[in-house]
């Protein structure tokens, strides 16, 4: 990041995760410039929206490229940023009247709906995941597993927690999650708890010089963290996947967000 | 959701979150209309383009207002998209060109690329941030305090745990999160641990009646839910906050998104 690098301010009416998540998107199609961010969240009325706009004009001024990726959905406010000297990449104006005719319908335009309570079911539901997925990490409890929709099993640091945060989080899936251990590679069987819900278990695996790294991080010079020790759990963890055909996949080069669009679609959630 | 409810596609060669954000956040515009919605992830071969043509094709001869959200980067692959009967909105094309002219540089389209590892020292700090907020719920542990970026504080059941867990998940904030209890208030004081770290405590509040709902969904019948208590607790934490010129917020009627959004706004994280 320098003092001349390109400047890109995200504002919104809401949260701002919106503009965030396309503008970041469109972002890495440039994967050779650096940008300062600035994220501008809960604009509603026209004097921030005047200050903003102020803001955006200074950072201009200094002859740095200036983009303004908005999903403010005012058009009076959208009016005082668009005649900023910024850049202004309109994500709501420029898809609105499309879908206006696609779905012969008239926009009811409200800001700030995207990411707030909504659908007080849906929110409930994800809050209530939350709940349910910190109860049930890495197999502390084994009370309503039967209420899980989704339980991920694998050895200690394939990603098993994150991933059922997200999962729970962001999907509103109740996830539990469960660690193989050597006894059941020994035993050459799924812990005992889990067995009874055998379609709902999905299993991660990693790459062993990967989970070794991993595992050092957190424990140097321990067996726990040895690259044989680590080879030979993956390699009994996807004999046990295979055996009891259970869906997997290898998460050693894959985001949460990656690992967790798979399981969705694996799993038909 | 009815058999002529307009359905929308999301579509993209990656995790498909960009594509939903958008596309979700547009179709809110719309409250009086309900859709049927299906995401298609990781599409990156001509014949999965085809085959979900083909879907989207069969969806609209039926007569229903069909919505293609795309942020496939591929044209090729767009091509195929935009000549099903669907109606195609370009999420990515749209803007791509608009901001290779704002940056003075041409893009480098490369699918998959948002949610993908991406800045792998960012994406080790989130991971990093959800081992943290997981071992630092709730008051569970006191170690390693002075690492923490954030300490929530409030009552029990004011959106504590799924704040940190959303804060750290998404934006990799070190969260830490610690109950206020009635020792707490009795002695007007700080819980001892944190009582050194005031500057990155936030507390949060609730609407007495609200709290009072949520904890008797919990525990029914008890003083822990009873509205005396829950008006109580919100009495002396607010006043708690104000003798030591906490920042906070009421989280009674807002999202967990929201919730954040102004968090990372008012501590300036």
């Amino acid at each position: 990041m320098t003092d001349t690098c390109p400047v890109a301010f995200f504002v919104s009416d809401g949260t701002g995760i919106t503009a965030e998540t396309l503008g970041s998107t469109l972002l890495t199609q440039f994967p050779h410039q650096h940008f300062e961010r600035h994220t501008v969240p809960f604009l509603t009325t026209a004097d921030q929206a005047h200050q903003v706009a102020g803001r955006i004009d200074e950072v201009a001024a200094t002859g740095r490229a200036t983009v303004v990726f908005s999903t403010v959905v005012d058009p009076g406010l959208r009016g005082i940023l668009e005649a900023s000297t910024g850049f202004f990449v309109d994500l709501f104006g420029s898809h609105i009247h499309q879908l206006e005719a696609a779905l012969h319908a008239t926009a009811n335009p409200q800001p700030g709906r995207a990411h707030g309570l909504g659908d007080a079911l849906r929110y409930q539901m994800r809050m209530t995941a939350v709940e349910y997925a910190m109860e049930h990490d890495d197999g502390q409890s084994v009370r309503a597993l039967e209420r899980a929709q989704l339980i991920l099993i694998a050895p200690s640091r394939c990603g098993k927690t994150p991933t059922s945060m997200y999962l729970a989080l962001q999907h509103g899936i109740r996830t539990a999650n469960f660690p193989l251990v050597d006894e059941d590679f020994e035993h050459r069987s799924l812990p005992g708890p889990i067995a009874p819900y055998l379609d709902k278990c999905f299993g991660l695996t990693s790459q062993p010089l990967r989970l070794s790294q991993v595992r050092q991080e957190r424990r140097p010079g321990t067996v726990y963290a040895s690259l044989s020790q680590c080879t030979w759990e993956l390699r009994n963890a996807e004999e046990m996947y295979a055996l009891n055909t259970i869906p997997h996949l290898n998460s050693a080069f894959m985001s949460v967000e990656e690992i967790s669009a798979t399981i969705l679609q694996q799993m038909q959630l």
